[in-house]
């Protein structure tokens, strides 16, 4: 199997790394817009061989995965398109799938095969140097193939989603959309709109020694990439704004309910047992996928 | 130094080992209203002696610290005053300070000195069985005296601060509720409200399985002591209500601006400095003191 790997950060790094670690019969060929990182990457032993430019690494590919912005998603599909070798399947790991999978199908040629994916995993760091190969053990990885995908464009990437430790879950590129805009994207927007208000606030100098580790865990995914967030909701507005809204309203139902002890002992005991049954399945989850944790 | 310790979960308990831990020369009484926890705790070494009742702990106290949520703080300070001795020190750790503060003034007699805390610490369990003595190494330690507090009142609580590895850091108890209300309070109803938007959706059961480290993260403070949380809202939503609708407008100025590229850019790049500046500083912090991390 040959696989090109273009876009060698966190996740594509880690992808890179867990795949060395599981066997060596996948040669990698990376590249990666930054001419440092490909260079690295090679050095972490996440690739075998450093490609001089995009095309050029998904020559002879029998499996391209791109791990770049989603952003720069449209204009890289349409340059690889007519040098991607006939029957090569294509896939991506953006945080977003309807747009890309859109993209993919109008400018790739026939005979290209396209199946959007999402590993769900990741930290609020970015780049080669925090990439890990046990990155995705235990994690769900979602995989978006439509009705005319056959199971041999399948197949390379359910390989690929086995090798780095992870299970994969088929859904509509809109059904893992609408899900992520909860579990994913509406957390890491309050995360940032936490640290924007209490930092921006006056009080922030002295305020800030106070801020412990609560603090630490709410405000942690405001530290993550700004591009990778910035194409989120860029391609997911649509289904990101009513949560953003719903969110608003809550907050001035409680602001009027502050002083209601009924009120609250409903809100954080439902809340606590929610987050406890998730947490609980989460864990277990992970661990029943036979997955230390790294 | 005789210490009574009245309240024997997650903080009091913690505060017992690592006293514990530090020297023998303390003596600790415990109490708790659930019959099960004193035993519990002297079987963990958390405390020398079982009090039969909150009366008996503090009678030949030197020092008596409340662990106990701050809705019960009032009537628990009315019981005990009378049987307190004289030149007794009176602290707590609830998550407030101003109504405590006005409580202890209002019913504690003449001669006795009360000086509120708060150790910047804590996790999102309850209870005796996740006490540990490291709970408070290198931490925040905010101590509350007026004017009119003597020194040899705030001697014996800057010993205990010391001997449980804290820095002790003195304010009034109301900048002390401004501060928390925006680093402490404003994160764990955002993560409360999160967990009760995102869980009583009707596509929850699917979506769930999407959520990951980042929904963990975010949705930790959820998980926390429910009574606490009450008890805060309860004692200090005047400093709490603004910061809430201050995030409901950022969330609905959001909405407004999710596919505006240039308002993402500042948005995710000013919060990620300033949270990438805030947690090194706060890492750095527990360092400087000297500490590991438990």
């Amino acid at each position: 199997m040959q696989l090109a790997l273009l876009g060698l950060g966190l996740i594509g790094g880690s992808l890179g790394l867990a795949l060395k670690a599981a066997g060596s019969d996948w040669t990698i060929t990376g590249w990666d817009r930054d001419p440092e990182a490909a260079p690295a990457a090679l050095a972490r032993g996440a690739i075998d061989h450093v490609a001089a430019s995009a095309v050029e690494a998904v020559r002879e590919a029998d499996l391209v995965l791109l791990s770049i912005p989603v952003t720069a998603m449209h204009d890289l599909l349409a340059e690889l398109g007519p040098h991607l070798k006939p029957g090569a399947v294509v896939t991506d790991v953006a945080s977003t799938k309807a747009a890309v999978t859109g993209w993919a199908r109008a400018v790739l040629p026939s005979g290209i095969h396209f199946v959007g994916g999402h590993p769900m995993a990741g930290t609020e760091h970015s780049g080669i140097t925090h990439a890990r190969p046990g990155m995705f053990r235990g994690a769900v990885y979602v995989l978006t193939p439509d009705a005319d995908t056959p199971q041999e464009a399948l197949a390379p990437l359910e390989e690929l989603v086995s090798r780095v430790g992870a299970h994969a879950v088929r859904m509509t590129p809109e059904t893992h959309d609408a899900h992520v805009a909860a579990v994913s994207h509406l957390p890491f927007l309050l995360s940032t709109l936490l640290v924007r208000r209490t930092t921006t606030d006056p009080a922030w100098p002295e305020a800030k020694r106070l801020a412990a580790t609560g603090y630490q865990s709410t405000s942690r995914l405001a530290s993550g990439n700004e591009a990778m967030y910035r194409g989120i909701c860029l391609t997911n507005a649509e289904q990101i704004r009513p949560w953003l809204l719903a969110m608003a309203r809550d907050l001035e139902d409680l602001a009027g309910h502050l002083e209601d002890a009924a009120y609250l002992d409903d809100l954080f005991t439902g809340a606590k047992q929610a987050r406890d049954a998730w947490n609980a399945e989460f864990e277990q989850a992970r661990e029943n996928r036979g997955i230390m944790q790294p």
